[in-house]
């Protein structure tokens, strides 16, 4: 550790009169890379905190600038964070609908491995679990579920299905 | 009350040694309708449930036969219900894989009411409003959602987004 | 397995005209147990479905009879299921209000290995893992995080926070 | 607007430069409150997030000091924010197992508001909504929720129920 410590002094962030140096040492072997793996759980749950709001003024009434918003939050208000900042920067990039972007969002484990381990200490995580579907849902993992869903539907209530195919579509299925 | 049974008696099910009369009358103005209400959100968190089985069946490793599956189910399992019954005869009728169908599900409101009922009350009702958000979610409400996480991940990491314009997509952002 | 045919025919339930025998063989070593595994995770979900509706009539404004709405649910009902009838057993034997039994949830492993495996299959099993978490808090696994919500909204906003200690409850810290 | 704009210059923060005015106008009658409720129901989200991260630390097998996390989470990481210096602060007053607070976690309205708006908009709020429900069920009230899937293992399993009464706990009903 005292090895290492000048090199990290380099690598990390300065020293910090509020928040002390720029790096931390956990304890144990794997202390280190488990603060690192929840730190990207809470990260999915931040990030679909603020996807949720965003995308009730995208389906509001009023006519409102997601960058605008996403400055103000910035200041003095209890959400201003980083990710915050790169709302702002994001919806000043791509404009304010995000119309450039597929809804697809990739996951790269992390938090995977939170929730897996949440389950292993019996910890409920239902947020940062809720945003890890989120994700598996905008890549269309839901489908099957929602078609087990319309089938029932049709099943009990001769509800209509949207069927791929047109000519199906019109005669849907009924009891 | 007294002049409608006979009525009632017609409509209902038919009386029965376990459960009773088919129809119930449940008390003031409303009542009635408010245990109608609930048993659809309940209904929501049924059917979601099954969903979510069958959709692991359909992506695992085995090659299952939900219709054969649902009926064992009715045999003697915990979880034997009309719902279920419903759910292997869809199988039988649309096929395994449910091809036909879209996987896009409608809600007639009794869902809605039954959460906003449970946010009046402040009793969590998280596996019907879960089931309803999954409504919603298959009629692509989620869909901003998911491009502010893109976006944001697109910010922080340089993640590349999956763009609707091809060109775009060759050249994703990058900060 | 034809050897164990007629064991089979013996232990399970019997052949039903509409669901075909008792029993089922779902393919290569570990399939079956897979199928009983997800039933348990379907198993869960059912259950949380009902246990929310019961509890919007336990709150409700109306005096409900929670065991005659199941009954009435039994005839007739999309919800009608085994799980319905056992919550009318249970209504009759623990009185409409349950007043002898602790909320207190355990589970037996099957839930959380269906969540585990949800999650390797980049599955969302929303309810099925949201069922799971309701246990884990129903044993006050959810404390912790209880806490930091409520420390955190005592540091923003002063607001008073419930300390074990009342002579500390009587002086929230401020801001 | 004109008139107000001198009053809300000494108000707001100041200017910045990164993130322009300190306050913002957000067009007509109720968009600024929307603005402001919605803030809220995003910060149930964040804190919910923060909330379920630092709960496994408190049950993982490495003795973190969470006080400690929160401030290297202030120096360049991804969720860096002003409620995460709260928690740090949060953490240092209160120590590391916020021994004194109790888990109980109010809500002044924005996020029942937010939830309900959502559900109007049909657009699903999946985090904000489950960050209020384990408000709600921090007051106890996912009780009777559990007491009916405690009633209905007992049912099914013959699973021992935890009672109030020690005695009726020592003779669980068994089916």
């Amino acid at each position: 550790m005292e090895r290492l410590s000048p090199i990290l002094d380099v690598l990390a962030p300065p020293d910090d009169d509020e928040h002390g140096p720029g790096w931390g040492h956990f304890g144990p072997a794997g202390a280190g890379h488990y603060v690192k793996m929840v730190h990207n759980g809470v990260e999915y749950g931040i990030m679909q905190a603020y996807a949720e709001g965003f995308s009730l003024f995208d389906a509001c009434e009023y006519e409102l600038d997601n960058a605008k918003i996403a400055h103000l939050w910035m200041q003095g208000s209890v959400v201003r964070s980083w990710l915050c900042e790169l709302a702002a920067r994001a919806f000043e990039q791509e404009g304010n609908d995000l119309a450039r972007l597929e809804p697809y969002v990739e996951d790269s484990g992390e938090g995977r491995w939170t929730v897996e381990d949440s389950i292993d200490k019996r910890i409920p995580t239902p947020v940062i679990t809720t945003s890890l579907y989120e994700r598996f849902s905008s890549r269309g993992q839901n489908a099957f579920a929602a078609k087990v869903n319309a089938a029932l539907r049709n099943q009990f209530g001769g509800h209509a299905v949207k069927a791929a195919d047109p000519v199906a579509q019109r005669e849907p299925h009924a009891e």
